[in-house]
């Protein structure tokens, strides 16, 4: 029985053999698939090639990014630190973050959501805390532009409160439930985090972005009830609706109907893992779409579409002819499961790496600088 | 037929003709009445005589108002900046703070809830901002102690965020429905206010209260809803339960079934107001518990529970033996309305004129230093 998808901020469940449907999702959301002519329109405008992971559908769906990239806009993303070290899962919206910004050079603001982690988790004060300190030098280590504002809502958030109780002032119980799926067991925290997250969707919510009149937010499709409502709302309070550009979900090692979790260390790849740990992982842990038998797999070839290490190959490989090479290979059984798990293990190992390396470098003193009001 | 008699923070409503039930809102809250023991208490802690306000029995009710005054206390109050000035039924709890705190040589902290009238009213930020201010000077010609800090909070309440967010998480949507009266069509920010209202029940909020372990709560029984919650959650954090002590509402001009209304000019007198308009609207609005006739009146004599005039007088007026005597003497027959109404004109003016030469005293010098955080 296929089971009933259901994408909330706090919650992705879908057919564990399917995966998520992103189709049901866009038509359920409401928002637009990208196509060729937009990716068109991003490489001229850019004058740069797009990235892979737009070309590849991993990025695939958007609201009126057409409309904004022609403007003078600043980038708006986030994280919730919800554990010491992020996993490859939270690294690629990062990694299509700082393509982004390149492409565009633009001004980025990033809000950690610790507050809400509070309310969404029994994690305390302090360990949030500590996860944010951390979590800010890991999404720096990405090598973000200076241009770039990262702050926490413990922190900072009460800057902008006035823009927060004027969004929290337009949303009725009523509309909170329907869209974020609030029940009478939620706590009163959870209810009012929303417009925390959707104030920095407008540019006067921060005095250094005067000179901007657009946001665009690169987000994980997930995100999309809190930017629906910001746009519902804009009208009503002055203010540019913000455009979205949304990636799916990595999956699990464990297979594509599962998300990664923090809570499970084999069904993801931490950024922290040695290439001991990334080998183990992906050897014993990696969902294969492989045939059962030696025989039935050269006859029949491999399914790249559940093949988890082809589809993380897919994710993080930048040479489109290298994977396309791994596509036709695996598919036509010329090559084996673990040929293309080796080959994921090799090219995981290496981001992970480099990672690790510029990882080091973020020093407390960068981490106070993007963390300071500066003028964009 | 009996109006239901309804008493949340945001909307008092009871029967026209015979006012609020008091006795029902003890049971209907779980308070408890202050009678003669807790009185001969609060006398022999204090050495000073109990205010006529609680031998009156306009303030009436309590929670553990006997346990903390013995114990080292501060006093929480606050206000909800409606309207660019206050009215009689406004000064009447800081007239009592004000005894508290002499009597009992404590600091107070007064919160000022702008973001709540932000979120209830249609007012814009800047007018509750410049409400906030002029009410700030209002609250201060009250004499206040200088160990007293006044805060707005759209200025100060992130320095208790970690505590709003805590007594949030424990709080869920049901139960803020069930004590509050929210429904689907209350905004999400009038939804997450009350623990805005609530932290500053526990010490631990402010810095400068670290030697205080309890908090007394000086407020009109319509507040009950958030300190009954309070002390529901004090265990689950930590902290102590904060005692209460309540009052009456003071009644519109127009009678005791109705609640004084910024709205409505003619329905309570402003301290603002001049000793033209106090006998102005003494005499054409205060609704009289005299009777039709001079003869019937004669014979039958004054209700002094519905005449709004004797009210006023037993809120202002310090000489028991004095309100006794117009009291014998409009009961009897003896002082006809016209009578009473100019006692009662003659004592407001007196009240307001002395009001209106200590508020003109309040400097910004001195609203500074009240709003500064200082050690107690």
């Amino acid at each position: 029985m296929v089971k009933e998808q259901i994408v909330t901020p706090w919650k992705v469940s879908c057919d564990e053999e399917t995966g998520v449907d992103y189709d049901k999702i866009i038509n359920k959301f409401g928002c637009t698939p990208i196509d060729t002519e937009l990716i068109n329109q991003i490489e001229s405008v850019s004058q740069m090639e797009a990235h892979s992971l737009i070309k590849r559908k991993l990025v695939f769906a958007h609201r009126d990014l057409d409309k904004v990239i022609s403007q003078k806009f600043y980038l708006y993303t986030g994280r919730g630190p919800s554990s010491e070290s992020m996993h490859l899962g939270h690294a690629i919206p990062f990694v299509f973050t700082k393509y982004l910004q390149d492409a565009f050079n633009v001004p980025l603001v990033i809000q950690m959501t610790d507050d809400e982690k509070f309310l969404f988790t029994n994690k305390s004060f302090n360990d949030i805390r500590n996860f944010t300190l951390q979590n800010i030098k890991d999404i720096l280590a990405f090598g973000l532009q200076e241009k770039t504002f990262i702050f926490s809502n413990f922190e900072y958030s009460h800057k902008f409160e006035e823009k927060t109780l004027k969004i929290s002032k337009l949303i009725n119980l009523h509309e909170a439930e329907k869209v974020f799926g609030f029940s009478s067991s939620s706590n009163i925290g959870q209810i009012s985090f929303p417009p925390k997250q959707i104030a920095p969707c407008f540019p006067s919510s921060f005095p250094f972005l005067k000179n901007y009149k657009y946001c665009l937010i690169p987000a994980a499709i997930d995100q999309d009830p809190y930017f629906r409502l910001a746009r519902d709302k804009a009208p009503l309070l002055g203010e540019n609706k913000p455009a979205t550009i949304y990636s799916k979900f990595m999956p699990s090692l464990k297979g594509i109907g599962k998300k990664m979790s923090a809570s499970d260390p084999f069904s993801s790849i931490y950024l922290t893992d040695s290439a001991e740990d990334i080998k183990m992982k992906i050897t014993r842990h990696a969902f294969s779409g492989g045939k059962q038998t030696l025989a039935e797999h050269r006859e029949l070839g491999g399914n790249t579409s559940t093949d988890i290490s082809y589809i993380y190959l897919s994710y993080i490989m930048q040479d489109d002819n290298a994977l396309m090479k791994i596509k036709n290979s695996y598919e036509s059984g010329e090559m084996l499961t673990s040929e293309i798990k080796n080959i994921c293990i090799k090219e995981v190992q290496e981001f992970v790496l480099d990672y690790q390396i510029k990882r080091k470098e973020v020093d407390d003193e960068k981490v106070e600088r993007y963390m300071s009001e500066r003028e964009f």
